[in-house]
Parts: structure tokens; C-alpha cells; sequence
């Protein structure tokens, strides 16, 4: 086999009302990424032969969000045990293993997973691998009720459970890996004769074993089997994703300076011998080369930043921002899709968008390139050693030449040859003694207003 | 009775030797209001007939910060019993009961009031009701003795209680409800020789049981009766606030990315599906409509976002800043008392006050509306679907027609018709090898500068 | 003897291959300060007639970071035993007692160097004293075995430890003190015969045993022994760091809205009665005065900031800012050697640099001082009382007179007189229709393209 034989299931039908949302709850980001995705990329190290998603509720914006997947469409949700009925028509010729997992619990490690395969595929040849954990407060779980020889004879409920059933620590995920031979067989067993009206996956264990197979129990840790919710559940995944982050930065050598005010995105790469000052934020898709230093309240998106630049503090990269080696980025600057060359800076309160700045430039203080007018975009192009003096507006489609200086103030709308000097600039008028009789009639003026 | 026959005390008389502050202690705010407030606003609840602060240090920053309430003067602080005595003639004429309450002491619940009230309207007719709490660290407050029926024998100070006493978990918080009709009687039989030469209220207990009434205890979590004495209690108050906030919020369907990064104001209003992300500040007056976002790095001050908008990274909201549907506010933007109308774009580095832009309009980079001259403020004018070019300065009063174009670089200081174009440009003169010559003399400066 | 006879050895030889740092472990910043440089200080405190620093991995950058010490070589790293046999030629006069101290743990209090010091010149005599503690998790920690008397009989690698040893809670820090007159003597004793090959400095209980000699124990915190291996050791020595820092200031009456997103270094002071909004970072060189209020997401460095100003929401003061009593820094402004005299206000979108800001003068949005041509930095000088219209820039060098006022727009080449009104302004231009001629042409491209 070129394949593991194995179908995933992911449920993904129900909403999530307690997250008060439009957007399906599965959809909902972590690090940036949509959390079912997070699961997703660790179901890869399975390489299941199937992918199915069951959808339901909003399911056009699950199934936008996911190409490349099969999906099912649970259009009433009946229950877990229902979830996986709809999928028998998809899995009519599929003979392995079939894994459920829930596309609310999206932390669901590999090795968890592999431990589970790996326990249906054990000599001993359970029908069923069901996943428990040991939480912190079991209270409201669903117990599971092991036999003498460790397999599982059954799944509580918490409200049919008896005191001693109550006093069992290891409580159900509803995470299981099923026989696929046998998966719609002991699903046909399976009643809704229930306050819910509901089939219960959990009834499969009783159906396996009535068919004379025993179940075997998987046990995770509290936090690999986080379910999600509501939206505290949501920054609680949120957070446990970003502790992870920092700690794997850290170990490969990035300076955090307070690492919890650093807010990293699923796809950050960052190199050994970054700082990282306090109150950075990391969006999509960002490369940090080494010696980089992001400065506080960073906010870096789609961008590139080469070794030893400088970013910061308080500037916004944008997606398509590429920051040369040595480059410096400033207080209150925001580049988009623009190559800052090595060594060139862009110190202060400037827009640098759709434009290449040339190696070793300096762009002055409120500079501005003039990049749209409200219909297209155009790119400004400053070439090596220019220098761009504050205040200027630079009106694309436009180039300043190498080496070429800009005065303060201008409106530079045709080429600037190189190493000369080009400004638009109106000569400094003089009224003497103007603003003392401002000042007079704008006193007298107050005072009448009050007065009034 | 239209009223409840309640009149509260409020203890806010010493101004908190170790805030070490000019600022009066119960002044202090949490989310933005005095920590008084609070306490107050619970206390409304409560509907009592009559609320009477007792002040002294600081008394004219109190009042002034507390209309609408009866002031009474402790002009020496001679212990909590004397701060009750000085309501004798406030309450001369009153009958009802009396709760003591402390200013410092913000966050008591109504339901902790309520539960003391209905504990002195029990068939029991206890004179005073004691509020006892059972804090994580008994050691250093005074202990509740109870007798076998579960009345209160006395109160006894940590310093004179003995051993078996100091193993007693409840504790006394200080703040009781008293049968109004005794309450100055008992007072009366207080006495001050003590250590400190000071009255106590918990002397009270003992003048009412040698009266022949009994004394009930009710009890509440320490939470509920954290008191504020330095900053670092101020801080510990602010945290919880804001944590019960950020829960709030997003049980209400509000995604705080980073919930521990973002702060709200006590009257903070955010509709479900809004996403904020990390590094917030809401001052007071701020609402924000479902499906906004606010980026991170912002910062809101009685503003309203609507539906749809999208704030910041780096926005600064200031009062009066009207965001209207689907309008953005970019990176390193200030608005202040203007209507931001549905569409409109203000994306970058741009100071708009006191104006209204257009619907749909396009603010470009870098654009100021100049307000102010130093003694009045003037309104800016944009119609909607205008475009105002990067690097214009809009001086107030002036308007831009609908559709009209100002080109970049601009001081507007005469209305612009709509659909026209308005510049103010001087035209862009170049010297070629400028550059170049400039270059070449600076270095030789620099290189003789060194050379010295 | 004016000086204490204490020769201090801080071992600073390996460079921390887990940071995975091109800069060596010991010059990491904790609040902005190296981290050795935080146990430098401390170690002032005792003033040790000699400091020497044991280094070798990138000795240049250690001895380049610390003038003033004196420095030795260890040029193969062959153990702490041997770290201080490099020190012989030294410390070859010397005969007083020397502490061992390690440059990668930084917080090794000043009590507790003290009492090493006091055990050494107590009555008992000992040749050494050996600092211990008692971790939580002391697992892989040596253990120091006592005897009856309470004095160190040896100290026991946990790998040799039997499971009697194993069960002692106290843990050998690595530091100590010995008698200057014996180290060198107890150090020839010394073997490398181990599975490292190196000599450890622990073999010198048993070598002053040897010699008669007893060993005492002092016992710190574990907190006080922290020692750093790694970036995420390094980030928790700054949260600690941290969190004294605020403790400390909240307790001088310094109100921090959100203590743990306010980011102090080293050397920072701030007054009592200051409010620190959330969000803000103090770089090294700060002073803030009574009455100041710092809003959320400002950057302070190398700046002083008088009583009652006013700083941010956004502002950045970088090094030889110097504002004055009352002056107002707004949003989105960067002021760097410049003095902002009192009343003045720089409130939006600005950068000021090497200037004069003269007393209540009105600097408007988009102000920008042209100070550096590419070579050289020119000052600004702007006179008290004077108005700055926005979106001006100043080319320094160049002066502004009292009470002056710049029209908004300009480009400011030469001096402006007192009381009088400057400007540079090209005449506003009208073109009728331009705008609805140029969207129905632009409308009409955009058509076209997408029609391609």
C-alpha cells in the first residue's frame, strides 16, 4: 500500500450557537488559520487515503473554506452516531480503518492519533479504539467503564452514571477509530429511542461488543482534546496555540522580551538571534531573517524582513513588503508591496506602497507614495543612495533617479534624473507683525463670544 | 412604600495615606470610572431612600465628583463607629434600616446587599446584620465568634483573639446592616479607649446584644469584599474588572483574539461578531456594531463603530467619532469629532477633526484638516465620492464638493466645486548633478570635520 | 582597611550554546541591561576589593561591555574548578576571602552574598560556605549532605546520589566562599578524572575537609539562584525583573492601569501620582515627574517627561527628549534631542528632531523638521508662543520667532520674525468637471481591461 488504509471523518455540521456567530464555528481562526485547518494539517501525518468532512449548517462557507476535501452534507444534525451514517454511501467500497474526529477539537495530536491506529491494528484486533482523558473536573463527562482485562465494557453518561460510575476519572473525547468492515453494520444497531432523539456514536461500543469485539481506550491529555465551544473557549485555544509558539521560538533562539504581548500567526518563520520586543503582532504568512530586530508594537502581515533590518517600533508591514538586509523601518511607517533595498531607510511616518526603494535611500519623514487614484495603482520607483526630503509626495506612475535628492515639500510627479536635484516649491512669503494682530482680533473675538 | 426604608452610609472619608497620591483613594477609577462609582452603581439596585457619603480628606474632590448625593463632614478621622456617628443629624428623622458601606470596598454585589437586607427583615429581627467573609489568608482580620444558634457573640480583633479564636476562618469585612432605630442609641454606648484612641463599628455587636437583640451573619466570597488600600490593590481591582468584562464580552459572541491584551471601559458596548484583535484600549463612550473589526493597536474613545467598519491596526478613535457602515480607518489615523460617512476610506496617516467626510469618499495619506488656528475651531466639508490626494491640507472652514478631486500635495483654503479638480501646485523644477555636486562637497566637509 | 578584603570571581567563560546567540549568554539584556551587569551591581553593594570576570567564548564582546574590571582568560573550558585555577596568577597577593559568583545568574541578591560573607567570619571558622537552596522540583540538582552538626560534608552529583541522598531537598547553587589563603592550595588537590574530564570547583568541600577545615551552608530562595540556559530562561528572569519593577512602582504610588503590559528597564523612575496607561515601554534613561500621564502604547528611551505633561495615546520619545511642565505629545509623534518647553503641544502626526519647541507654542499635524541633509543634523529653533500650521516642514537650520505663525503647507527655508506670518503657497487652481471627466475615462479603462 502507498497509503495507510484509513478514512477520516471530521464533523463539522453544527454551527455552534454558543459561539453567536454567522460564521460556522469550525471556521473560526486560531493563529490566524481557520481552526478545523489546524486539525487538518496534523490529520496529513496520518495520510488517510479519505478526507470527509461533515457538513450541515453554513456549509457552502465550510466547504469554500476547505478545497481538495470530500464533504457529506448531514442536513438534519441527529446526533454524532447520525453524522457518520450519512457518510455510508461515500464509504460504500472503503474497506480500513475509519477515524472520527471533530472539527471543534482542532489540537488532536498526531501521536495520539497513531497511538489509536495503532491500538486497532494491535494483535488483540479491537472493533473499536475509543479516546479518553483524565480532565482536571470530569464533572459533566461521560465516564468510560473498563473491564478487569483493561478494554472497554461501556460509556456512561454522567445522568445515567451511579456514584461509583461518578467516581471514574477517565471520561469519553468521542473521538474513536472504527473497523470499516463493520462501522455501518453496528451503526444499524443504533437508537434514537432517546430524550434527544438522537444516535449516540458512544452506543457503537455496545453494538462492537455485542457482535463479540472488544474495545480498546486511548488516553489522552486534557489538552490535547479541547473541545471548543464558545468564544472563551475559543481565546483559551487561542492562547494554549500562542504559549506553544513562543516556547518553540525561544528554544530556537529567538528573544522574546515578554514573550506573552508576542502574538504569532500558524505560518511565522523566524530565524535564531531575532529580538523580538515587547507587543508584536505576527499576521499571515511573515519571514524574519536573523540579527532582524522587530521593535514594540510591530505589526508585521505577508512581509519578508532580512537580516538585520530593523522594524519598528510602531510600524506596519504589509503583505508584499520586503525588507532588505540592513534596512530600517520606522516610527509610524506602513509599506506594501514595495522592496526596501539593503541598507536603505524609511525612518518616520511615511507610506511606502507599490514602489521599490534602491539600496543605501533614505525616504524622509512624511513621504508619501501616491499609488492610486481611485481607480488603479502605480508603482514609484527611487533608486540606490536617493534622498527623498520630508513631506514629499511622490505621484505614481513616477521614478527618482539614482543618487538623485528630492527637496522637502515637493509634489514630484515626472522623472528625477539621477544625482540631480528636483523640488516643487513656492517662495516663502513674509507679512510683518501679521500674527500679533491675529492675536489681538482673535482675543477681542473670544471675549465677545463670551461675554455674549 | 414607593422606596425602599433604607439609607446607605458610604465610608469615604479617609483619602488613603498609601495611594500615595493627591487624588482622593476612592477617586481612583476602574474601566475608567472612580472605584466609588461602582460601589454606587450597585447600590442603585438597592433603591435606597437616602445615600450619605461621609467624607473628609479631599472632601471637595468628592463631592464634585459625586452629584446628586448627601455629603457629611468627618472632619477628624476618628475611627469607622465615629465616621456612623456624624449621620446623627442627617438621619435624625429616620427610622428604616441603615447599611454601611465602604468606598474602598467597590465591587460588593447587589446580591451580597440584598441578602444582608433580607437577613434583617427575617422573622428573627436580628438589630444588625455582620457581612463575614472567608478569605484564602485569615491571618491579619478580625474573626467572627459564633454562638451555637449561629448568631454573631462578638467580633474579635486578630491581635487579641486567642489561639482557638485565630483558628476561625470567617472574618469580618466590616460592612453590616443596622436597625436604624438603635443605631445612634448603640453608638451612644461606644466607647474609644483603646490603643488607638478610636471608635469602632464592631463595637456595635456587643451594644446591641446588651441590648437583648441578636446579631446574624451573612457571608460573602473575599472577591466580593476586595478592599483597595495601595496601587497594587488598585491594579488587582482593575484585573478583575477587566476579566469579568473580557468573559462577558465574549460569552456575548464578541472573538477577543487575545483577551488579556485587551481593555475595556465600565460602559464599553460591542455587538456579537465583531472581532478585536490583540492590544485594544476602549476609553469610556465607545460602541462598536457586529461584524466590525478592530485591529490591533487601537485605541477608542467615545466613539461609534457601525456594522462593518474596520478600525485600525494603529487607529485612534477620539470623542465624537462617528465610523460609519462599512467605512475604514487605516494605520496612524486620528479622528475626532467627525462623521465618517457609510464606505468612506481614511487608510493612512491622515488628523481628521471636526469634519464630515462623504460617503464613499477617499481620504488619501498624509491628509490633515487643519481646525484650529490657535483660538476657534472650523469645520471641514467633504462630499461624498470625493478624493482628496496624499499630502493636502484642508484648512477649515472649507469644503470639497461631491466627486471633486484635490490633487496630492494641496493646501485647499477656498471651497472645491463638486466633480471638479483643485490643486495648489508649484511646478517641479530640476538641477541636473545637483545631487551629485552636493554629495561631493558634504564629504569633503565630513572628511575635514574628522580630519579636526 | 577602607576597603572589605573580598575578591569577587564571576565565571563568565562559556557562551550558552542553548541561547543559540551569536551574542555571548551573559551580555543578554534583562531590562535592558546585560544580565551580568544586573549581578555587578549587586554586587557593588559589597564592595569587593577586586572583580574579576573568568572569560573565554567571545571574550571581546564581554570585556568590551563591562570597562572597569579586570578580566582573565580561561581558554579551554575545562570546568568551574578550573575557571577559578586561571585566576592564580590573579589573585597571586591576595589574601582575603573570595566569593565565586556566576555571570548567568543575575539575581543573586545582596542579603544573600552578605550572609555567605558573615558565615565565612563567624567563629566556626569555615573554609568554606556554600550557598544552597531548596527548589520545588530538585530532581536534577546536586544535593548537599550535611552532618550532624549541620556542617557540609560533601556535596553529591544526583547521578551518584544513592536514594537516601536522593531524598535531600537541598540543592548546591554552585556558589561560594572561600578562604583567599587556602583556594589555590585546595585547588591543586583537584582531579579531572570523570566522565567530563573537567575539574569542579564542588571538589573543594572535600579538599578543605581534607585539610581539616569546615564547611558551612547558607540556604537562598530559588528564585535568588535562577540561573539561564536558554531564551526561555531568559524571558522568565525578565518577567521577574519585571514584575519587582511594577510591584515597586505601584507601591510609590505610581497608578499602572494594566501593570503587566507596562515594560520598565533597569533605571527607570517615575514619580508618585503618575498614571501609566496600558501598553507602554520604557527603554533604558527614563524620567517621568509628578502629575504626567502616559497613554496606552507610547515608547519612552533616554528621555525626561515634567510634571503634569501629557504623552501619547502613540507617541514614541526617543533619547534627549526633554518635555516640559505641561506639554502636550500626541499621537502618532516622534520626538528625538529636542526640547518641548512648557504648554507646548505636539499633538498629531509629527517629527520633531533636534529642535526647540519654545513655551506654549502650537506645533500642527504632519509637522516634520528637515534636520539631517544626508550628511549633517541641523536644530530648529521655534519660538515661544508660535503657531506651526500643519503639514509643514521646517528645513533646518532655520528659526521661528516668538509668537510667529507658519501657514499650513509650507516649506519654512529662512527665518521667520517674530509676530509675524510665514508662508509658501502656490494659488489654489480649479479645473470645472475634471473629476466627472476623469472617473467616466478611468471607469471606462477598467471596463475595457477586464473585458481582456
Amino acid at each position: 500500500m502507498s497509503k495507510n488504509h484509513t478514512a477520516a471523518i471530521i464533523l463539522a455540521a453544527g454551527k455552534g450557537t454558543r459561539m453567536k456567530s454567522g460564521l460556522h464555528k469550525v471556521l473560526h481562526p486560531i493563529g490566524g488559520l481557520p481552526m478545523v485547518s489546524h486539525l487538518l494539517g496534523t490529520l496529513d501525518g496520518l495520510s488517510p487515503e479519505r478526507r470527509i468532512v461533515v457538513v450541515g449548517s453554513l456549509q457552502e462557507q465550510v466547504e469554500a473554506a476547505l478545497p481538495g476535501l470530500e464533504f457529506v452534507t448531514q442536513a438534519e444534525q441527529l446526533g454524532t452516531g447520525h453524522a457518520v451514517m450519512v457518510c455510508r454511501e461515500a464509504l460504500k467500497d472503503f474497506a480500513g480503518d475509519v477515524i472520527v474526529l471533530f472539527g471543534d477539537v482542532p489540537f488532536t495530536p498526531l501521536n495520539v492519533m497513531q497511538e489509536m491506529m495503532a491500538a486497532r491494528a494491535s494483535s488483540a484486533n479491537p472493533g473499536i479504539v475509543v479516546l479518553g482523558f483524565e480532565p482536571a473536573d470530569p464533572a459533566r463527562y461521560g465516564r468510560l467503564v473498563r473491564g478487569g482485562d483493561g478494554t472497554l465494557e461501556r460509556i456512561v453518561e454522567y445522568k445515567d452514571a451511579t456514584e461509583e460510575e461518578r467516581a471514574i476519572t477517565l471520561c469519553n473525547s468521542g473521538m474513536m477509530v472504527i473497523d470499516g468492515n463493520k462501522l455501518f453494520g453496528w451503526l444499524d444497531k443504533l437508537s434514537n429511542a432517546n430524550a434527544a432523539g438522537e444516535y449516540y456514536l458512544t452506543d457503537l461500543v455496545a453494538a462492537a461488543r455485542g457482535d463479540g469485539r472488544n474495545v480498546a481506550v486511548v488516553v489522552a491529555d486534557e489538552a490535547d482534546v479541547l473541545g471548543i465551544n464558545d468564544r472563551n473557549d475559543l481565546a483559551a485555544a487561542e492562547a494554549a496555540f500562542q504559549a506553544r509558539k513562543r516556547r518553540e521560538m525561544m528554544t530556537n533562539g529567538v528573544t522574546l522580551v515578554a514573550p506573552e504581548t508576542v502574538f504569532f500567526s500558524h505560518d511565522t518563520i523566524i530565524e535564531p538571534d531575532v529580538t523580538v520586543e515587547p507587543n508584536v503582532v505576527f499576521g499571515p504568512g511573515v519571514t524574519v531573517a536573523t540579527g532582524a530586530v522587530i521593535h514594540a508594537f510591530s505589526h508585521l502581515e505577508g512581509a519578508t524582513v532580512a537580516a538585520d533590518a530593523v522594524i519598528g517600533p510602531f510600524a506596519r508591514l504589509r503583505p508584499a513588503a520586503h525588507i532588505g538586509k540592513g534596512a530600517k523601518i520606522g516610527n509610524f511607517v506602513e509599506v506594501k508591496k514595495a522592496d526596501i533595498e539593503p541598507g536603505a531607510k524609511v525612518n518616520h511616518l511615511s507610506y511606502i506602497g507599490d514602489a521599490t526603494v534602491g539600496a543605501k535611500a533614505n525616504i524622509g519623514a512624511g513621504t508619501i507614495t501616491c499609488n492610486y487614484d481611485g481607480y488603479f495603482k502605480y508603482r514609484t520607483e527611487i533608486g540606490a543612495g536617493a534622498f527623498i526630503g520630508s513631506n514629499t509626495a511622490l505621484v505614481a506612475p513616477v521614478k527618482v533617479g539614482d543618487g538623485a535628492i528630492v527637496g522637502a515639500g515637493s509634489v514630484i510627479t515626472k522623472t528625477v534624473e539621477a544625482d540631480a536635484l528636483a523640488l516643487t516649491r513656492a517662495s516663502q512669503n513674509q507679512i510683518e507683525g501679521y500674527a500679533a494682530r491675529f492675536r489681538k482680533k482673535s482675543e477681542a473675538r473670544k471675549a465677545e463670544k463670551k461675554g455674549k
